[in-house]
């Protein structure tokens, strides 16, 4: 046994050493929900290679669980808020966009998304102040000694801890609502002819009108819409630096971008050289069922199955939308495993069972699997794309009906309203994704493109954070674009400065013939009248 | 011995078998000197993966040697240029470059660079139409079924094979002047505030000034310099393919752009998805020395060598340089070995020795190399980053200042004047990257990033030929910007119809005003007058 431990140990170590140097600490500050989910395989990984990872996790912290048996740590650090207020923050706020905002208009849509995002950057700023004003906590960080800090770019903080113990640090990220944090952090390249706007819905094969509503989205989003209340961010940051700066400009010193996005997702766009594209890095073959559930799948014969969850954040529904949702799927001939922890609706047909938790991966790899019903979250759609399995979207909050969109931009999805959707609607897609070719050859095409990589996303993620721990940072994948003010960097400056040169030539020169022609008629009168 | 044949063939199956589907047929449409050296270390690899390669060679061909035995098929096409008119046009050019260029200022040296290119290009032109108007050769090829052309971009016909053979085709590029091709057919973005315009001997670091150098650059790129007589090829690719079209349309359907290149080398800027940098992928550890060659080299005892070399094209200098040279090289300790096919110099050092050849990886990687003095060609740099030695550049021609300028930006090299420098200048440039250890730690941080990559750009390079051959191109990397026409691209019709909008609305409003204020004011009169 002992013998068998040593050779697991060395077998870490050696993995560790063999191609990353040595072994590395990394501090992580995460986000919640399907963002946790996913950052959590980069861990389980970078652990797996032997080195050591340390996650800051609040005492008020919903998935971030550290009493779950892991080799990663957890530092919990106490805070003001509880549990439940966090928790309450994400289901009000959620609950408020599913059934409220698509009722509105573009401003009052936009207005609400950003006081949600407000209200949930409220309570990122009280676990940071908590963590930062934490001397005790502080000390012991700094005595830690990281080499870099792996964060959630869309829960700020990370940056500020990097820079305080004076460490590199990578970002994970899905988006941000208009590529705001992308632009002007990143300083990523986002030309709005061919790339649409973060949360327009719109692909990357625009009309004329759809390119004057993404010029409009991208002018809404650069010069009114805030992520964030950055003003008090900016003092935050000031004040805990000692030196006047910005949130942005902090979350701009990111050594390298991991964007939870591949081509086969997202349309291309420009990148710059310390980006990669690691989407679906959770993404694994399928185990095999608990038995109960295999055996409900078998009995679905030729037909198959359909998988349908709305993801992590959405367990429950009202009871009208369930009923509608239940009498769609009890006409179709394929068995259905929901997950589903509301109330059982009474329109459920003997084909449709209900579970609290669904083994998604693993359903969505089975051979049996024909469609896929999603809120369009983004690991739920790469699991679809990884294992081929056309999707019927109904996407409720955040960037889900980007995602769907582009999915359907793809051919790999039909999508739904949740508000406004029929039974007959949602039968209608469901029929459209699991007999029509067409959305199983799209997805099929993805799923190929997905798995057809120099080299796998898990791996690629791995490997930048542990070459930034090698080197201390990847400042020559650095674009030179952070050094220069918004000004020097649209190039006004010269630009101004040219268009003065040209106009005082063009002056000069006017003046010059004005001159010549006065010379040239007063000497002409002259002679006339002599 | 035939069980050693058939365990070799498949391992050769095997390797191509393993990881790429099945094994293809490669067209290649290659260029001349070190562009060929580069390119050939992909084609040997793509055979020992089992690839089947052919590359099209014409009568005049000068390295492109289809008579040095290996296993890549040459199918050589007559052409009406002989081997010598084709060397000559190189020659002599390189020359006028060399001596003449230096003396004239922006406008005479970049009409001299654009003359030079077209009589390049009319070169190249006259290989392309013999090879196209040859019907059995054209039958041959459409036989063949190639899966895919890879081309050299700065060397055009390969777009035009493809497109006439129906096959995606890949480029490998180092640059074109001013980014011409990657901005126009590969549409790239090329911000003039920190991307410094290729031949501008600019970083990525710009004073003001400097910046608007940069952007008169990119003007003048942009709306003066012709890479190519254009509006002859555009007509030779429309009567060719029987639809209107241009050079730079059929080069855009490229599937993907090696470049030759790397952030060791180049300043970060923005990229593409269907675009890879694999710089350096003929770099490879160095193999033991001739036995002459070695027994010189540890004659230097602790001063060790100086490798000098000027390239593939350049073997030959005047007598007088050749003096200059020779005679700073004379008063260093360290022993150098000088590829030279001149007369000696009467200055030559008895610590200097003559060579026609040189194994320049093996001595770049030897433990004795001190530093290289190099023109400033890619493939030498890339292997003086490979293996860590600083450089004093003595550029001459093409993109040789520019790449020189990147190097002495890095810190990796000095640089100095062919044409004007004096002894005591090489020798204090010697001198300086030899003792100073600010050039030796620069360089090794550049091989370490050069050797720390997620992926060796040789297999890069092959990874995507394969990807494009399996999937029958790379259609997922392709921005959509290709769809549009520049004024849609650069959204001018877009922001047009918002102005126009805007304009309306200032102007409905002010009528409205206009009209209340003079029906108020007639109604006040009115009254007042009643």
């Amino acid at each position: 046994m002992a013998l068998k431990w040593i050779s697991v140990l060395l077998l870490i170590q050696f993995s560790c050493y063999f191609s990353s140097g040595s072994c590395g600490k990394v501090l992580v500050w995460p986000m919640e929900y399907s963002h946790w989910i996913n950052m959590k395989t980069i861990l389980d990984k970078l652990v797996s290679r032997g080195h050591e990872v340390t996650v800051l996790a609040s005492s008020a912290s919903i998935l971030v669980d550290s009493s779950k048996s892991s080799a990663i740590k957890f530092e919990v650090y106490p805070t003001s808020l509880t549990k439940n207020d966090f928790e309450n923050v994400f289901i009000k706020q959620i609950t408020r966009w599913i059934y409220n905002c698509p009722k509105y208009t573009f401003w009052e849509y936009f207005s609400q998304v950003q006081e949600m995002l407000w209200n949930y950057g409220k309570c990122i700023k009280t676990f940071c102040e908590d963590v930062v004003s934490n001397k005790r906590l502080m000390t012991k960080l700094q005595e830690s000694k990281f080499d870099v800090v792996l964060a959630d770019a869309i829960a700020p903080c990370g940056e500020l801890l990097a820079e305080l113990l004076k460490v590199p640090f990578v970002y994970s990220l899905r988006f941000s609502p208009g590529y705001i944090l992308e632009k002007h952090s990143g300083r990523l390249l986002f030309p709005p002819s061919y790339v649409p706007v973060a949360m327009s819905e719109l692909s990357d094969q625009m009309t004329f009108v759809e390119r004057v509503k993404n010029m409009i989205y991208m002018l809404y989003f650069d010069f009114w819409f805030q992520i964030f209340d950055l003003k008090n961010w900016d003092q935050f940051y000031s004040d805990v630096l000692g030196r006047p700066t910005t949130l942005f400009e902090t979350m701009g010193k990111a050594e390298m971008w991991l964007f939870r996005n591949y081509w086969d997702f997202e349309f291309p766009r420009p990148i710059l050289p310390n980006v990669d594209f690691v989407g679906g890095l959770h993404c694994k073959p399928a185990k095999p069922l608990p038995k109960e559930m295999e055996d409900f799948v078998q009995s679905s014969g030729e037909n198959g199955i359909v998988v349908f969850s709305l993801g992590s954040m959405v367990s429950n529904i009202t009871e009208e939308r369930a009923n509608v949702i239940a009498s769609a799927l009890a006409q179709i001939p394929q068995k259905v495993l929901w997950r589903f922890a509301g109330k059982k609706p009474n329109t459920l047909g003997s084909n449709t069972r209900l579970y609290k938790w669904l083994p998604q991966n693993d359903l969505l790899g089975h051979p049996k699997t024909k469609a896929f019903i999603t809120h369009g979250g983004a690991n739920g759609i790469y699991e679809a794309i990884y294992h081929g399995i056309p999707m019927v979207g109904i996407p409720l909050f955040a960037e889900q009906p980007d995602n769907i969109a582009h999915m359907k931009a793809k051919g790999a999805a039909v999508g739904v309203d949740f508000n406004t959707m029929s039974s007959t609607d949602l039968l209608n897609a469901l029929k459209t994704v699991i007999n029509d070719p067409f959305y199983k050859q799209n997805t099929m095409k993805l799923s190929r493109i997905h798995h057809d990589q120099p080299m796998k996303p898990l791996d690629r993620a791995v490997f930048w954070i542990e070459f930034v721990m090698r080197h201390k940072g990847a400042k020559h994948l650095r674009v030179a674009a952070h050094d220069l003010t918004w000004f020097q960097y649209h190039s006004l400056d010269v630009i101004g400065f040219l268009l003065t040169c040209v106009a005082a030539v063009i002056f000069i020169i006017t003046k010059c013939c004005l001159f010549c022609f006065r010379k040239f008629v007063k000497t002409g009168n002259k002679e006339k009248k002599s």
